[in-house]
């Protein structure tokens, strides 16, 4: 929550910007905050990433064939199905249809309701791209605290879109940095690298951003034990539980919290705020170990979200005035429970396995023969037959970036009756589980852009206006680096961004604003300042005209600013 | 509809069985049936073979980056998924979990409310099985009229599980033989083989069967054109429109009707009863495609499917009481959509093959180089560039039964960025649709057994008296045939199920009923009837003692008969 904000809502005004289709009768609940019928007070958004299908039915199983337990906490709650595509664009070099989606693209599309292309955090599909507000964004501005929880670095995609912009999900140390700045009172992950200096074996260049949390009046705690002992009192925290990604279940030690744990902590924390809360709450690592193929990790990190969602289901129903909203980004692995004609899953071998595959990655780096794999095999797994043919399978990896570790899993799933068809995303469409007047708003066959909207309605929160706030503040522009070192900007996309006009006749672009105009003679690459010559570098790149921001500061007659962590034109 | 009940129906008696559960208000709807609140006076269930979530994404993105169609008619209308466990039990010889279920099992627990084993069709999973009746079967005994549509033989388990009970889906003649005592009133998909004899290029060892449909009233039609002239006065129908399964989609001749096609005019058939009815409408060959991993042709048998629920939804909303329900039996080949570390689908190839894999067999195993390879390709699909290696592999087959066609699909399904886990069903939950009053009791996350409870409740059907009927008059026992083709019977399992007492002791069987007893020296492997040597085969088999039917009939007083084509035991 802002400060402004927080202090109008302590003085006991609320700011309520309710959409239009769900303006009803406004009623006063108990704790004091307005809501409208058809609303919530509070918001919890649930995200098991790479939850598709076939994990949430392969957790199932494992519950009710290995624990005797029937049900998962979140099947009462199925109410639907979303697609998951993202835009047509550019991804990792190529262009992609965007079909399968990542995380970065999924999470755009159901925390601010826009499509966007791969990688992209919050921002638009554009040359020239223009921010978009989250749920949480907008949530700030009617004086609601907000969270992040997530099992992977607290700076990784699913909860970057909640809380920052930039045009890759890559660049950490900016999302670390824009958290610092982005009203979010409660942010519990992995990811302490991103906030520490490379001399701190953190992944900074610049300084470490923990005195600077401390000093905007963050808590920080690092292990289990400090985040049980926090109280309602220390409204905002930053707790850091690993380097990296939080430890998967079957690898955590004490001092590691389950996902249910920052679950509760938060819902303590936030729910004490009488203008109610939103947080996103995200099973990180069940994607993780999709990627790998570690099926036994995979399902114990699906059941630790279904019981950090029995947290927030038991919360909602105490509450009274929460919606609840369960889905995932995309499935991850392409997995499916058969495989090579066999109407069979080995289900009583899945919690065979004493720590995930991600954890043998070094013991099996340095494995030299079939013995040595063999030994690593049968310390982890009930399997002490492993054949010659399989351990050289090991030994060799897997063809894919997870060499051995892929080997390993390969090995593993065909034991275990499961397949995968690669270490990607898939674009099959992905559950929608839901509670409170929320569920109405998300059942049935939707598009994941629906999340994020009937966020807003069900917490009467402007979306729009949260985006119109955060588009006045910055761009985040495509740029290369010429060999002064200078940035340069493609010049028509960045020239419209700003409201120029920029024409091409004759070899001359003519790029014109309020500020000025700047002329650029296209086979010279030289440019005019007001009809003057100018030392404004021109570089031409596939055709794209691209120059440096001072160009466009003269043009527009506005003081832009370029800021090189976020890579991001300060527009005021 | 049985004869003697649709006389009943034209006198204008209605037998209304209501279940307990949904007894309401009762009211005449326009056309003189009675249904209660939250009923419909018809029910359409439509069956997706093999209809995963993957099968179901594919074709929408098909629909939207092909043909500019933006959802499938299915979209509006998913409520929720259904999981499709099987009961643990016998499966080719082996015991499997059930959890990979078969067509068989999956359609017994839809169809009648009950888990069965695979392969079971509507028979309980007992070494002397029960029949469970289905909803249709039910429905009937209220005077509605019933359908059965497939692309599949009409043979096939889906359609099977409905108006037949046998212990082994395989036993293809006997449902057959079963139809014509079924009293369902329209027929329509493949099969004519087995209706007719082996001279006549069918099946069956005993007799042609069509004159005995005719006989029993049926118009019997074979094309697309006979079924466009039939009228809604040709109330019963036998319509076989290939002498296996219907062909694919892509393979069709103009003698072919498509699913909707069949739809059409059955509903226009059944829609006649003023009683109402209810049907079964199966997308049978989604499944076959997946089984071979053809994905061009399974997309095109969803959207085949999806044609066909438009005539049904259409069906429904005009007549204002219908309800419909879709839904899967399970997943079939484990289909992802993406492969090998690849964030891309290439739909724009996805209908760049002319004709199925099926058909290609023939050609396939007739190839004996590379090039003859690379043509068959070649002439088939877009692929000029087919490498030397994918040709062998073709050449090699893929390992499986599928051979060369499963090489070939290999090859295409790579190129299609599509993964398949192999050849065989997958246990991921499936998607319900449904529209109408029954569409509140299938939301949400149901078993698959929910479906045929839900049916029966909508309709105001007794599937319990349905059931008690059929367990009046069948037994279907495991059983074995000695060397003098004698056909025996597991002593314990059969007396039990028959009412009479089984005990051991001393080495003697003693086998006790109303009509008398039996005892067998188990060494000596003689039988006494109330205690005089008998005649009597004795065959002991892995500890279970088999005896033949007049032992029995002897113990019981009832004179059982052996039905050697349904291999059941019928009671009078």
């Amino acid at each position: 929550m802002n400060k402004l904000l927080k202090g109008l809502a302590i003085g006991g005004l609320v700011l309520s910007v309710v959409s239009a289709g769900t303006l009803a009768t406004a009623k006063e609940n108990t704790s004091g905050a307005a809501v409208s019928k058809g609303q919530s007070k509070n918001l919890i958004v649930l995200i098991g990433d790479g939850m598709g299908p076939a994990q949430v039915s392969a957790a199932r199983y494992f519950q009710q064939y290995e624990n005797n337990v029937k049900s998962l906490n979140l099947d009462p709650y199925y109410v639907g199905q979303a697609t998951t595509y993202a835009d047509r664009g550019e991804d990792g070099g190529q262009i992609v249809s965007g079909i399968v989606t990542d995380s970065a693209s999924a999470g755009t599309a159901f925390a601010t309701g826009n499509k966007t292309y791969n990688a992209g955090i919050s921002v638009s599909n554009e040359d020239v791209s223009r921010p978009f507000a989250s749920v949480l964004e907008a949530a700030e501005l009617n004086g609601k605290s907000t969270g992040l929880v997530t099992t992977a670095r607290i700076t990784h995609a699913t909860p970057a879109v909640y809380a920052s912009h930039v045009r890759n999900r890559d660049n950490e140390n900016a999302i670390a940095s824009q958290y610092l700045d982005s009203g979010i009172d409660v942010l519990f992950g992995g990811g302490e690298s991103f906030f520490l200096t490379k001399e701190e074996k953190g992944k900074r260049s610049d300084k470490n951003l923990l005195p600077e949390f401390e000093a905007k009046g963050y808590k920080v705690v690092k292990t289990g034990q400090s985040l049980g002992k926090l109280s309602a009192k220390d409204s905002k925290v930053l707790g850091l539980f690993g380097s990296s990604h939080v430890a998967y279940v079957p690898d955590r030690t004490a001092e590691v919290p389950s996902l249910a744990e920052m679950t509760s902590k938060a819902l303590e924390i936030l729910s004490a705020n009488e203008n109610g809360f939103a947080i996103m709450i995200e099973g990180g690592r069940i994607d993780h170990a999709g990627h790998a193929n570690d099926l036994p990790t995979m399902v114990q990190e699906v059941i630790d979200f279904d019981e950090a969602f029995k947290v927030a289901i038991e919360f909602a129903k105490k509450d009274g005035n929460t919606s609840v909203v369960v889905t995932a980004d995309h499935e991850t692995g392409g997995l499916s429970l058969s495989r090579d004609n066999i109407y069979e899953l080995n289900v009583d071998l899945w919690n065979q396995q004493k720590n995930s595959s991600e954890s043998l990655v070094t013991v099996l780096n340095e494995a030299k023969t079939i013995a040595d794999v063999k030994k690593i095999v049968a310390d982890n797994t009930w399997i002490t037959d492993l054949t010659d043919e399989e351990a050289q399978y090991i030994l060799d990896g897997d063809g894919s970036s997870y060499k051995r570790e892929g080997g390993y899993n390969a090995v593993i799933s065909k034991r275990l009756l499961v397949g995968w068809s690669g270490h990607g995303h898939s674009a099959v469409d992905v559950g929608v589980w839901a509670y409170g007047p929320i569920a109405e708003k998300v059942k049935g066959q939707i598009d994941n852009t629906r999340i994020a909207t009937a966020s807003a309605e069900v917490l009467g929160v402007d979306l729009q206006q949260a985006t119109a706030n955060l588009q006045a503040k910055h761009l985040y522009p495509k740029f290369k680096i010429n060999r002064s070192n200078e940035v340069l900007y493609p010049a028509k996309a960045l020239t419209e961004a700003l409201g120029g006009k920029y024409q091409v006749a004759n070899g001359i672009a003519t790029i014109s604003g309020k500020g000025g105009t700047v002329t650029v003679d296209l086979n010279a690459k030289k440019a005019k300042l007001n009809g003057k010559d100018s030392s404004i570098s021109v570089d031409i790149d596939n055709d794209v005209l691209y120059l440096p921001l001072t160009a466009f500061s003269q043009v527009s007659g506005q003081p832009l600013k370029w800021d090189a962590l976020s890579e991001r034109i300060v527009l005021k």
